[in-house]
């Protein structure tokens, strides 16, 4: 049976994440429908990220298995088609390797999280970024983003219903730059814990407008206490980018 | 009387443009009502550049006069706050000088228009891009674009309902990049004829996918006839970028 590999972006408003549900609109479920129509057969996709509801993805991937052979771009096309009128289109379409799995073959995820840091509210890009208001200080942010690299217990940054058997990751980079108007967190690692990311902005979030010291970061982490650390930062900023096998 | 100054930023879907108009929603009556319901006085808004249905705006720049002193902050914040539900935000308000017209003050005005150059359908900037699917060369884009610099006549690129006594313009700049999986093209002049950056662009889309010679748009350029240049991109890839004053 061949196997196929998707490239996938998707606007998360409307949507209720990655998974698929039983009474909501899922990517996962559009996608299978959508490849249904195409192949006429049933399939399950398997995606690299489960991204939770509101959660836009630029580079989500995802696999699945057919009885015949189809050609990729044939399929791209068409499976955008059946996909019409969801906010999901498959950027790219290959053929995989048997033993490829878009999970677990997964080394390191990529996020992105926009924040549109000014006094006026977003018009073109509402529903797109976080609108801060407060002035942000982006090297203060840098100096409390220092203390989640590397391998640490996130308790802190994971969601209480987060499923993880450990709460242990590893951090390869934190990048905050900024961009006009916006603030970009793009943060990297293997992988991530349940809400691990907006937790990790919306605490940096009180790091750069002054509420607390960038060291108060490495206080929050040893305290593997998700109350220590800060909100959530909103789903409607996130972005899943991209995927490294 | 003060004046005042605005900098707006717009989602031109689901708007008629910029001017008032009787049965449909414009920028200018959201303004002029939002400026209504904070200043208690009804207000004329003059706008730099009058743009039309669907098309956006990144830096619009308007100017209305009122009879008392208002704070530019306080002015900011209420009058996003009556705009709304709107896709339309003052980015900035300030007192301008008595003689200030957002129209006839403006020595330049400059557009972007993003072209998304992929196979694949938008899903995140559906609304926000064209959508062109065959690979646009752009070094030649950038040839054909040359032979529209400086003053010509113009009369090949305007709509046919265009109301500009002259159809004599000078273009400053043109720029082309590629931005990922879009391309910018940016048109600065200090003003513009009726559709006149649509057809540019949609011109300039011809001469990337090979239909045309950069040569070509010389030829189109010098033949003032309407019907000679190519057909208008569409107003959803066209933000309104800034004005100098």
């Amino acid at each position: 049976m061949p196997r196929y590999k998707l490239i996938v972006e998707y606007d998360g408003a409307g949507l209720a994440g990655w998974q698929r549900q039983n009474d909501v609109p899922s990517v996962q479920q559009h996608l299978e429908e959508a490849i249904e129509k195409f192949a006429q057969e049933r399939v399950t996709v398997f995606g690299a990220g489960r991204t939770d509801a509101g959660v836009h993805a630029l580079g989500q991937v995802c696999h699945f298995d057919l009885s015949k052979e189809a050609d990729s771009d044939t399929m791209r096309e068409a499976v955008n088609f059946h996909l019409k009128p969801a906010a999901i289109t498959v950027i790219e379409a290959a053929v995989a390797a048997p033993d490829f799995h878009a999970r677990f073959s997964a080394k390191q995820r990529s996020y992105i999280y926009r924040i549109l840091n000014r006094r006026a509210r977003p018009a073109l890009a509402a529903g797109r970024v976080w609108h801060v208001m407060e002035v942000l200080d982006i090297t203060r942010m840098r100096e409390g983003a220092k203390h989640l690299l590397g391998q640490h217990d996130f308790t802190s940054f994971r969601d209480a219903q987060c499923q993880a058997k450990s709460p242990i990751r590893s951090i390869n980079h934190i990048q905050i730059e900024q961009e006009g108007e916006e603030i970009h967190v793009v943060v990297v690692a293997p992988s991530f814990l349940h809400h691990m990311v907006r937790t990790i902005v919306g605490t940096l979030r009180l790091v750069g407008n002054g509420k607390i010291a960038p060291e108060d970061v490495k206080r929050m982490l040893e305290a593997k206490d998700r109350t220590q650390a800060g909100p959530n930062a909103p789903a409607e900023g996130l972005y899943f980018l991209n995927v490294l096998y």
